[in-house]
């Protein structure tokens, strides 16, 4: 059985403002939970249609119908458990290796997608505009696919942090140096821009290194690339030169 | 004014046999439909909320109100604009240059961001397993945007294709040698596998070049990479060295 009152917090967790005040938040599917159960996110509580997750304690799992799972899922297709977790502390980020810098990312899947790839290439930091989409989104917690765990991410006024710091300071736009003529650092940060707009103006003033991948479709009529696509891209050209 | 008959034929139009009965697909939004235009596919109509696209002759155009176009849309948002095409016929496919082959990507979305990778990286042919999600599915035609007009498309049966071609057969594999440190031909076949399942044993078996994207992360918990980012990280590298 799921409460009428547990209802109610688990989907108003959908909502940024929500999870902000209880600081909570949900992941589903056994293998997303399984990962954060591993790297010691702290689980508030479990809801599963059938008995999982046997290192968990009686007292924070819960045995509930198909149809119970329906009313708090946030999936279209409910999955056969959803968990909730604190929201965990803000790490610290260091100035050390890549860290890549997202200018307001709105598109959750975007974001998860970038987690993703973050994880593959060994990428451990990464910073956020306010203005991007929030990490504890479900559907951004879905497409991380567990990786989430493995990235320290940190949401700032981006502009200040990156007026502050030291590090050599890399963003891509249609002018910059061809990506495949250079040699990378194994240390800077990356900013990605956003969907619509790319990199602001105020932003594109702080970076040091414009860098650009060269398209090789036709030059008039070829789309962008999505920014998902162009970080792993990106990643890739970093990683394989260090 | 939409009339019955066409409504129910546009929204027919979502479903891969309606297609195919009828040879006709939807596009949606004027920056798709002005390529779609711009590139000879045929026009049937063009359903519009204000006037647009100017060069097309009034007989084929129909101002209609919002509601009207919520009623034909496949998108959960309409557009101001939605557009009728034949299907045409599928083009020929040389063994000339990269080609990619796909063998049953079921995601319309990664089937749109493939596409839109290709028009990217000037790869103009792409062959795709039967099983493998139909290109007129209106939502990899919004993937695309637009850039389908540029890359040539045919489906056939894979594994004969393949077991017939004199091209060399790239495939990606666990235990491939390390992209990062190889030359690529300008010319040979690039398969690329299913979300959940990879390259099929059948096509496996085809592939003459096993090739990896080696990964920097912790090597026992990271995801494995989505396969519209792994698409994005070997076009690069096959076009790099070329």
């Amino acid at each position: 059985m799921v409460s009428k009152n547990q209802i109610k917090l688990i989907t108003s967790l959908i909502q940024k403002k929500y999870r902000k005040q209880h600081q909570l938040f949900i992941a589903e599917g056994a293998k997303v939970i399984e990962e954060l159960l591993q790297s010691n996110f702290q689980l508030e509580h479990i809801y599963q249609t059938k008995p999982m997750f046997e290192a968990v304690s009686d007292a924070k799992k819960a045995l509930v119908s198909e149809s119970d799972l329906k009313k708090i899922t946030a999936l279209t297709t409910p999955n056969d458990c959803l968990a909730v977790f604190k929201i965990p502390q803000e790490k610290h980020i260091d100035a050390t290796g890549l860290i890549l810098a997202l200018d307001d990312i709105r598109d959750p899947g975007n974001l998860g997608t970038i987690i993703r790839l973050c994880d593959w290439f060994g990428i451990t930091q990464i910073i956020c505009s306010e203005q991007t989409v929030d990490i504890y989104n479900p559907k951004v917690i879905q497409a991380t696919m567990g990786s989430i765990s493995r990235v320290a991410i940190r949401y700032v006024n981006l502009e200040k942090y990156l007026s502050e710091t030291t590090m050599t300071i890399f963003g891509t736009f249609m002018e910059g140096e061809n990506v495949y003529k250079k040699q990378f650092p194994n240390k800077g940060i990356l900013v990605l821009g956003n969907e619509a707009n790319g990199i602001s103006k105020e932003i594109e003033n702080l970076v040091s290194k414009k860098i650009t991948i060269p398209r090789f479709g036709n030059l008039q009529l070829t789309e962008s690339l999505n920014v998902a696509t162009a970080t792993a891209i990106l990643l890739s050209e970093f990683k394989r030169s260090t």
